[in-house]
């Protein structure tokens, strides 16, 4: 039975220019960090070996909630949606004139589609596509039978059992960058980590981008929040990775929330139209807590999801036929008592399983699910909620899965041991997607030890039992009395000590100091471009 | 979108004698306690009335991991362990006299089956069976598209917040009774819920059982420690159902574990033949930690089970040709660095969703899963494993869920506030397994929302938000300000609350005085009867 694989992809592309090319596998020793001379040797000796397991290929089905009568009646709603309610393109001229061209009815800023208009658009959007890292080996596949794992995106503060809820600042995403590169089970880097609010409004991009690029060699996301600042983010890449890298290749996979209900804004649009123009993927997600911003219904939800995301993909194909998108659905339901959105509820699992078919039958990459809980605390409620989300991400068909750890409070907080905990558990997923391997020698060590004997000694099990079985690197498996000596720490006092050990243990990946030059130069002719706004 | 059902079952047999026959809904006022007179009066005003679920039905799919080539090959495998290896059927001649007779080769206590014999037998055995409650609204229907929830069973540990861990005491086992009849979504008593380690082993079962016929009207399991045990089990049955009925109906589910691999002790085929030949239940489970009493594989593991599983099955027809029996698995991994099982593991999962697939190919009920966890607190841990066995056992197809609530530390100890933060998420389950209700108006209300409007007020939302979303009875959603002024409680202390509240509010459901007399009479008779033993 083999363990998941934790050896690195082989590279899909030659590297680009100014990467190593080499493997930062287990089986390769530490390379220097930047700067050379003694330093550099220095911190070669003392560096971890960081392993990153591979992107997931499932090797099982995925859950099939609906049958295809049903889908078809979705489809069939949500085409009725686009051809009789339509779509609102607000403020964006432009992108109503590219709807005028394509045969959509146009007035005012509402767009109605024949029938079958933007499913017919959607054609062109590929299948699957190659994310880029500057360590080629961490590249990653999405779409197809592949799950992409990348952390929480978003949160204006931080919380750690030492500091409590507090506002976060750039350190803070700084440290969530290097626990996500630390992180064996992430594959992605992410996004906004969490908001650095000790920085500008209008800089703060720069600054993330520089440590996502700096502090990992894993894929990261661009910044949606003004056109420009997405156009600052391909600048970026065509100097991390080589102008022309960037134009032939997918180095920035981005988040364009679709401003529910059926409305398209013209700074998500904006960002979504340089990012397709240079041929960057986005997400393309509308943004539902069900019964505020859709229907109070599962049925419902998916008709205006579907609807959402057929005129947004078909957008992005206006824009530039072939641009790189992916299926987002990012649903959760509401407390009716209180007004609060609610995390890892049948009804959002509901939605989750029937969008991943119907992203599947339009051949796009799908994403949706995460770590989502309400929950204040990494407590037990933070676990239950992040768990029933995680299990239905994996059987839903998800291909890109932001959210997969740190998630806390509704999206309100980043949790450094919420991090670390959720990053163990997508080892569980990692595990699960391996499905079960048929050619085993398993019966020969039935008949050695035979009715009423023990494995523990024979030869099946001393062959198999390194791989056999996942294990956490984080919870507690001990007996009663070893756990109660060693302090009787709950999983939140073990995911403490984790977050320390790896902060410490942390040493940045290696970068060629000239294109660091040249990354810094940017960020600072950029910030000195602008005054500094807030708001 | 219908929520999921609380309303109770209807009544599938006539109520047994002595039954009020008065379903408990919420519909119908409280029914006065037992004793009669005044103190009945101020109990009936003052009851609460106890909703409980309807056990689930299925409205949608199994996760069907493996192809039907992948279960021809476990299941050819498993004939060849019966064929080549046989079992063990331990000090029980008459047993292998049985098996001689079916035409099985006998050597020592071992029996090798000819190909397919086991198979055959099975097929006496009901494919689906009611298990009466002395309310028969709370009846259950156990194989086919159900699921029964059934909480802990076994712990010789109880735990909670304010007294810590601690051996149990039959106060603590009635407090789990009590919890379990509180329980809206459990829909079964249990058995063992803890040891009450302060009743001498050889009578803990005559407390046991009264305690479920008279704390709770839910149905129950039956002693299998001792195969007299097992027809004071019957006997007291006898009394509370009457006789006719308990020789015509299922009013036990008992819990036969086998002694893996592939061994048949005396004293649990003893407690089978007693309620296979009273036309009682069985559940024939398999007790395996991976590594450990199976091979260190997925696919070992089940060809084991099922080999085990057939060759249990087909002794109980070969005892009661048509005795209803459940197909068992209860697998968990083990932790090779310390040799502890470990529990909410992808391995198990594995396992579980592939036995369900081979249980509905032999048309049997299927019991897996459970709230299971090696956590030794209630935290985030336990509730990550947890609902990781949960989900999977909604998925798989399991027909009645053993240890769905309060299990803790492998199962050593039985946890207060586990018990009701796991009953709590067994909620989610029930919504889960309505499925998406497609006959549903919700895109009238997209077309009266429109794009850039809100669902809040529209009049779909005004008809359904009472029931659009499962809501946790625990769980907390409240803004953070609000959760912080009340406390800062994190799901345990939320939990214990819970607990005391239930507890406090709990009423005893109604027994003719006349059964229960007799029944505290045959206690007392079977006490009497024999010295006290605590081994």
């Amino acid at each position: 039975m083999p363990a998941p694989p934790v050896t690195p992809a082989p590279p899909v592309t030659p590297a680009p220019p100014g990467m190593s090319g080499r493997p930062a596998s287990r089986d390769v020793a530490p390379r220097p960090a930047r700067g050379g001379g003694g330093a550099a040797r220095r911190a070669a000796r003392t560096a971890v070996s960081v392993e990153t397991a591979r992107y997931i290929t499932r090797e099982v089905p995925d859950y099939e909630l609906l049958d295809a009568a049903a889908l078809a009646t979705i489809e069939a709603h949500a085409d009725t949606v686009l051809h009789e309610i339509g779509v609102t393109f607000a403020e964006n001229p432009a992108a109503l004139a590219l709807w005028r061209d394509a045969g959509a009815e146009i007035e005012g800023d509402r767009v109605r589609m024949p029938r079958g208009l933007a499913r017919r658009l959607c054609a062109t959007a590929p299948a699957q596509f190659t994310q880029h890292a500057r360590n080629p080996d961490r590249s990653v596949e999405i779409g197809g039978r592949h799950l992409v794992l990348a952390p929480v995106y978003g949160p204006p503060f931080v919380r750690d059992a030492a500091g409590g809820r507090r506002y976060a600042t750039l350190e803070d995403f700084r440290n969530f960058v290097r626990l996500g590169y630390m992180s064996r089970w992430l594959h992605h880097s992410g996004g906004t980590l969490c908001e650095p609010t000790d920085v500008p409004v209008n800089k703060r991009h720069l600054d993330m981008l520089l440590a996502h690029m700096t502090l990992s060699d894993k894929p990261f996301m661009g910044s949606v929040t003004e056109p420009s600042r997405a156009a600052d983010s391909v600048a970026m890449c065509e100097i991390l990775f080589g102008h022309e890298f960037v134009r032939d290749n997918v180095v920035l996979t981005s988040l364009i929330n679709i401003n529910s209900p059926l409305t398209f804004d013209a700074t998500m649009m904006g960002a979504l139209e340089v990012y397709a123009r240079a041929g960057q993927a986005c997400i393309l997600s509308p943004f539902i807590v069900g019964g505020a911003m859709a229907p109070v219904s599962v049925a419902g939800t998916l008709v205006q999801v579907l609807a959402e995301v057929l005129a947004a993909v078909a957008y992005s194909q206006l824009v530039r036929p072939g641009a790189p998108v992916i299926f987002g659905a990012f649903v959760t339901s509401i407390d009716m008592n209180s007004g609060a959105p609610t995390f890892g509820t049948p009804e959002a699992s509901l939605v989750t399983y029937g969008a991943g078919q119907l992203a599947r039958r339009l051949n796009l990459p799908y994403r949706s699910a995460g770590a989502f809980c309400g929950s204040k605390l990494p407590d037990a409620q933070a676990a239950y909620e992040s768990a029933n989300s995680l299990n239905m991400g994996l059987l839903s068909g998800v291909n890109f899965m932001l959210h997969a750890c740190g998630w806390l409070e509704g999206g309100l907080v980043a949790s450094y041991e919420k991090f670390v905990m959720d990053a163990d558990q997508l080892g569980v997923l990692h595990r699960l997607a391996v499905g079960i391997d048929l050619a085993d020698d398993a019966l020969s060590a039935i008949d050695e030890v035979g009715p009423g004997g023990h494995y523990l000694g024979c030869a099946h099990t001393q062959a198999n039992f390194k791989t056999a079985f996942w294990r956490s690197d984080l919870l507690d498996y001990k007996p009663f009395e070893t756990w109660h000596d060693e302090g009787a720490r709950d999983t939140e006092a073990l995911a403490s000590a984790r977050v320390a050990r790896l902060l410490a243990d942390y040493r940045q990946p290696p970068l060629d100091p000239a294109i660091l030059a040249r990354l810094e130069a940017f960020v600072a002719m950029r910030k000195a471009s602008e005054a500094d706004a807030f708001a």
